[in-house]
């Protein structure tokens, strides 16, 4: 039986050589942007900026940051997966007023979230670089969620996690906005040359990974 | 113009009560493994194991484990997401075998690419939870992937981060096995009971989380 996902997964790969001249179309990564936005999150707190970066000289710029992986450069679209290493209680009241934005009612009927919430955020943030992880654990399942939507769209992304997080957050104004680089994922169309496209994909068997009770 | 993960990701929410007289169908939960095996994971080295529980009885036994949450006893299957707290050489050399006879030619001709993951393990058991909390990391890149292809197969899911994760595994015999609970996710039906089906889903706006460069 045909299933899209399972096409889709077996279709993508760590794209190693992004084709420079082809773009991702406008509909399609405003899509993609959406379907960003949509992530799910704990407790709904989306503790995330998505950095869309375009500009070729910035992007030539970051190579030398990411181990001289041109990826970052040669994409159509670099996707900076940035998280806050801390979080205000202002942000909280950002979420709980947009609750009350989309939902109705009022700030006041939500003081039990908002307790419990803050919190889940004071015992996070008694731990040293505790909600940066926590935050990053989000991150990631964005990026989980991004490149399985990509792939069904039939645009290549490439995860990547080598790269200088400290000089990344400097390159992108972040460090002083209190935000940290925590993944990158360029997207775009592979190369014909990427030797790797057409390499069968390695997975340990299914009865090693997944188990039964 | 359509959009099935756009529709998806609409439909989608954090199901707070399973119908538990449904049960996803066999056919459909065999794709949703299979997804799950082919999560892409740095270096590929698929740090994690993926428990489908099943059993009522060890399932009504999780409950109060996670804070009485009836998700875990209600749901069609019962996805925990499990990471090693450590990673022996030997994994890397099981993930190097596995590379050899999906792909063919010789363990020695990856010794460059075995001593560059080794030491990358190296660096991250040197720091006190970190090769773990790397590993969560790759682990709800899973579950991103995980409740995107659910909902895309009318499957509904819920992430949950609210449970004693010491209890979690000594439940599951996952404590003497070197691992660990990451994070859960139930997936089955939604129950015509659960009123959070039908609020309007609440995220920031575009312009506040995405920005473009």
């Amino acid at each position: 039986m045909a299933s899209p996902v399972l096409d889709a997964l077996q279709w993508r790969y760590a794209c190693k050589v992004f084709d420079p001249a082809r773009e991702i179309p406008a509909e399609t990564w405003s899509e993609l942007e959406q379907s960003l936005v949509l992530t799910p999150s704990s407790f709904g707190l989306q503790p995330w900026k998505f950095l869309v970066v375009r500009d070729r000289d910035l992007r030539e710029s970051l190579v030398p940051l990411a181990y001289q992986q041109r990826q970052v450069a040669d994409c159509s679209h670099l996707l900076v997966l940035a998280v806050p290493k801390a979080m205000e209680e202002a942000h909280i009241d950002a979420n709980i007023a947009r609750m009350v934005e989309v939902r109705g009612g009022t700030a006041d009927a939500l003081a039990g979230f908002r307790k419990m919430v803050c919190g889940f955020r004071d015992n996070l943030s008694a731990r040293d670089g505790a909600l940066e992880q926590w935050a990053k654990l989000q991150a990631y399942l964005a990026l989980g969620q991004f490149m399985l939507a990509a792939a069904l769209h039939g645009v290549d992304t490439c995860p990547m996690e080598g790269f200088n997080a400290g000089k990344f957050d400097a390159a992108l104004g972040l460090t002083e906005r209190g935000l940290t680089t925590a993944v990158l994922c360029p997207a775009g169309y592979r190369s014909p040359d990427d030797r790797y496209a057409g390499l069968p994909k390695v997975r340990f068997e299914a009865g090693d990974v997944v188990e039964h009770r």
